[in-house]
Order: structure tokens, then sequence, then C-alpha cells
């Protein structure tokens, strides 16, 4: 494997000392860019774009190739591992993303198989090697997951949902059930993780989309403690260096002192918590990454420009600081606001570090 | 006016004894009832039945023969106000509410006039009168608007949202004359609630349904501070008695602190923030209204009495508790769900008063 030469985003995450701010942002390989919409054309639909082994690792570099970014995401979706699980993803045009066979009974939860990444999902981890060997070691390449509670979520819906009716009737109706079926994702997506890593992820992040939507018991309960046995067995070194590990509950502002707790070496913020008090409630147990509102993204390059300013005067000393967006951005944002979110970054945030 | 018999929700809120925890439910007058159903069918369109004064009276009085219910809402909208400013409110089929000259510009903004309740929605205040008379002394009447920042977002997205880009925008590119916005829709809402008081209502409740959405810093500033503004322009006293002050912001659960010192008497929340820390964190400065997940609701019956009985034994002492859910009642709920958690609260609850 070739050297890292920008290592920024993986220190940062460790908390040691960097020149400035690392950034990314979530789906920054995705609809904003023209390039991308072109390569998707190319691969049919979504998911064909993911299984396709050159074109994920294509669209996975096309920001890199346009902004000062500091990390790479694999390009998938978190919805590939109850696919593979033989749950029957598609989508129709217009909706998002349908399971043919979800979850609807204690017979079909017992039948669910944890998932073996390697037989099941290889398209996956080839994308993973791939798109380490092209990335050449010009910056990390970042794995990730859907949280257990999140791929839940979708698994016991069939599909989106906006009130989580069934997912939460079986919390509150069998929570043991319940805790059988998180533990066999839990267990799958630790599987999930390590493969990536195996195959050349340098950091991975868990996405709990979804937790944010329980009430606090039902959260440790269902949605940080099954992240907690992950992070437990997750492979934590690779290539001589630690693998640092992001937990990202969107809506978890309130219980970022438990997720502290967890395990992981950072945790994600969305935009609603102020990433000053965010930092006074975890002390140097975690690095943060966050949280600018990718609503202002709409707003003018200046004040995109302004609002970084703001967030990194909020986080001060920027140790242990990556820059990100509170949640992904969205599709219709113009490319030249995203360039004004990279560039203040970079541009702003050196005099936050003595490196 | 007839004396009121049952006042423990008017004592909880302003934290005096009561013998049992009060209890009512967001949108308790709703679609899940078929008798609501059957009037709405009446009256036509949802507009149409706000605007009748029978229909409307007679489905905020629904729920009370059927539940132990201890407070009336009356039946109304939250957009009712940018209706009457002349936004034109319309409703299409399947989707949200609409409007067909929503805020485009800052001629748009400056040309808005503060709304005069007693001139253009005497429909509301109408209903007020009749509802309280209905009611002679059984319940108190709680008279409700949404949030100046609430209303904001559907003026100036012209509908529902996912993102509020256009709103948001506003705020980042503009935020003075986003403050002339909201601060206009501010005396709007003071005024409306204040006729809403003289009418008949007891209590009153600012529905912050998108403060939520917002980074700290623009919740302080273009919702927090906007609620404040209402909140000192409220008449505090009718009958006597005085009129409390129910501050509601969905997914505010990080700003509690500072909510409990805007001059509201009591807070909402939702059903994400631990009751018994929220009640830590705000002493003795405010009451608290909540917060069960409504999602319980899809639940057994069994599963619903044993949530309230883990929030009523979380809040600890009853005094300064309104139980409520974290949001409103959904659709589909069976009537059942709901009366068991009605009464789950009326039986469960006396053994944490000592009246």
């Amino acid at each position: 494997m070739a050297e890292l030469k920008n290592d920024r985003f993986l220190r940062a995450l460790l908390r040691q000392p960097v020149d400035r701010t690392p950034v990314w942002m979530m789906r920054q390989a995705g609809r904003y860019l023209p390039e991308y919409r072109e390569t998707r054309a190319k691969a049919g639909d979504f998911m064909s774009l993911c299984k396709n082994t050159e074109l994920a690792c294509e669209v996975t570099l096309q920001p890199l190739r346009r902004y000062p970014i500091d990390a790479a995401i694999l390009f998938s979706d978190i919805l590939t591992i109850p696919d593979a699980m033989g749950l029957g993803l598609y989508f129709e045009t217009g909706e998002g993303p349908k399971f043919k066979r979800p979850l609807r009974s204690a017979a079909d939860i017992d039948a669910l198989e944890v998932l073996n990444t390697a037989e099941q999902l290889s398209y996956v981890t080839d994308a993973v090697s791939m798109i380490r060997r092209e990335l050449n070691g010009s910056v990390p390449l970042i794995g990730f997951s859907g949280s257990p509670w999140t791929l839940a979520t979708y698994m016991i819906e069939g599909g989106s949902s906006k009130d989580f009716r069934r997912a939460k009737a079986l919390l509150y109706d069998d929570p043991d059930l319940a805790e059988v079926l998180l533990d066999k994702l839990a267990d799958s997506v630790a599987d999930y993780l390590n493969a990536q890593i195996a195959a050349g992820a340098q950091a991975v992040q868990i996405f709990d989309s979804w937790g944010g939507a329980l009430a606090h018991d039902a959260y440790l309960r269902f949605s940080l403690r099954p992240m907690k046995k992950i992070i437990s067995k997750l492979t934590r070194e690779a290539d001589g260096r630690r693998v640092p590990v992001v937990m990202f509950t969107k809506g978890g502002g309130q219980w970022l002192e438990t997720m502290a707790e967890s395990g992981a070496d950072a945790l994600g913020l969305d935009w609603t918590t102020d990433i000053s008090l965010a930092r006074d409630r975890v002390g140097d147990k975690v690095a943060l990454q966050g949280n600018m509102d990718p609503a202002v993204l709409y707003a003018s390059p200046e004040a995109i420009r302004s609002e970084v300013a703001r967030i990194l005067a909020a986080y001060g000393d920027g140790t242990g600081h990556v820059f990100n967006l509170g949640h992904g951005i969205t599709p219709d944002v113009d490319p030249e606001h995203a360039g004004a979110f990279f560039n203040a970054v970079a541009e702003l945030s050196s005099a936050y570090h003595r490196v």
C-alpha cells in the first residue's frame, strides 16, 4: 500500500495535533455533482451503481478532484446488509427503498442469519480495495455501515417510514425479540465493517440515522447498546495504525455523554448541537465531527464562509475536530457552494492549530 | 362563566398541588376518532371544519366524552394566521397545506401587516367562546398558536418542507430581514393569543413545531427570541386566575435551560428527552408537559400502560407535571389504545401526589 500523504483526518479523530482542521462532507459523492449524475446514468439505477466496482470507485473519487477534501468515503448504501440478508431490496421510481420480504413475525426474525460479508457482499469489499488502490495514499478511506436500529427500521417497516410504527411497536411489545434482531444485526455490521477494514478502509463510521427518533430509554437499549457491541468486535488496527470509529446518531445531541463512553473515537454531531457545549460535555474522551446545517449551503458563498468561521471559533483550539456538515449534502446544492464550504475550512482553520 | 370544576391542569402548570397528574393529548380531537371523521365529512374540507363554529366546537368536545381528560384544546390549525394575513391557504388532495402567495422577496415581507384578530380571525374567537360556554366549567380550555419561526417556514416555503431551504437561506443571507418578518409574526401571534384569552381560553400553548430543525444559535435568535417577545405581550390573568403559557419546541431538548428563562410557565417535552433529567435541568422554574412517544400507541394496551408508569416514575413527585404525548396522536391509532393511555394516567398517577 502507498504511504498516506495526508493523515489529518485520522490524526484528528484520535485528537492528535494537525496543521489545520480536516474536512469531508457526508454524501460528498452524490447527486449535486454533474459528473456523478453522468456516471449514475451510465450505471442505470442506484443499486447498479453501488454494485459496479469501477463506477462506485469513480464516483467516490469525483469530489476529491474538485475540492480540498481530507478523506474519501466508500460509495455505497446502508441497505446493502438487509438486501444481502435476503430481504430483497428494490426501488420504485419516485419512492424510497423498499423490501420485498420485510420482517413481519418472530419466525422471520428467528430465520434471519448473520451476514457473511465475504460470501454475500464481495461487491462492497471489491469497491473498497479498488478505491484504496486508486487513492494511492492521497487521503484515507472511510468505510461505513448503518446502525442496527436504523437497519431494523427499514427491515421491519419494509422501507422508509415517518413514525416507525411497526418497529417501535416491536420494541415496546416484545423487547426481548427486538434484542434478538438487533444482536444479529450488530454481529452482521461488525462482520461487514471488519471486512471493509481488511479490504483497506482506514476509519469507519456507523450511521445511526434514526436513533434520534427514539425515546431516551429506548435509545440506550435498542440503538446505543448494539452499537457498543459492534465497536467491541471491530478490528482496531491496520497497516500499523489505529482504525478510528466514528459514531453518528442524528438527533442524538442529548445523549453525548453516554455516547462518549461507547468506545467510539469520535462522535458525529448534527447541526442542532452547539459544538462548544458538546466539547465541554464530552471533554477529552472523543473527537467531534461536524456540524454545519446542510441548509446553509443554499445561502450565499459569503454566508457559508461566515457560518464555517462561526463553528471553527465555537470549537476553539482545533485539536480533535473534523469539520463536516451535520447531515448529508442535498441533491440540488450548487457545487460552487460546496466549494465555498471546503475552501473556507481549508483557509480559516489553521488559525486554530499550533502545528 | 360557570365555575371551573376540574382545575388540575391549570394548577399543575403553575406547580401547585393536585390530587393526580392531569392529562391531555396533542391532537386529541382528530382523525383517530370515528366521530371526528363523521363530523369532518359533514363540514367538507379541513379548513371548512375550522371555520364552522358549531362543528369546531363539536370536535373539540368529542374526546372529552370518551376519556378522562383534564383539558380541552381549541380545534383549529396553526396556518389560520398566514391565511388571514393574505397568503391564501389551500389544500391539495393527498398533499399538505399550500399558500397561493408565499413570501418571495423583501417587498413581500415589508408589505405584510400585523394580524388584527378581531377583524380577520373572528371565526377562531367565536369558536373559543362557544367551546368555553359548552364546556360549562368541566375542564379548562387551551388556546394555541404556531410559533413565529414555524409560521415563517410555511409562509416562505409556500407549504410544508423537508429541509426549509428557502426559510433557512433567508436566516443566513439576510438575518435582519428575517427578524423583521419574525417580529411581525410575534406581534400577530400575541394579538391572536390575547384575543383567544379574551374570548375564554384559560391557558395557551405556543407550538414551535420546527424550532428543532434549527442550529443552536439560529434557534436562540430566530425562534426563541420571538417567542419570548410574544410571552412578554400576553394577558396573564383572566377571571381572576393566572393564564399559564406552555412553550413547546419539538426537538428542543437541548435548549431547556434557556427556554426555562423565557417567561413560559411550562415547557412541552417531546419523547426523546428523559423527563427526569429535564426536571433536574429546569429545577422549579417551569412545569413540564409530556412526554410519551406517540408511536407507543401502536403497541398493546399493556405496553402503553407500562410506558405511562415508567414516565410517571421517572418524573417522581408529580407536582408540576402535565401528562401528554411528546407529539400529536397519529390518525390510525385505535381509540381503545388512546383510552389505555388516558386511563393509565388517571389510575396510576395519584401515587405521585400527596393531596
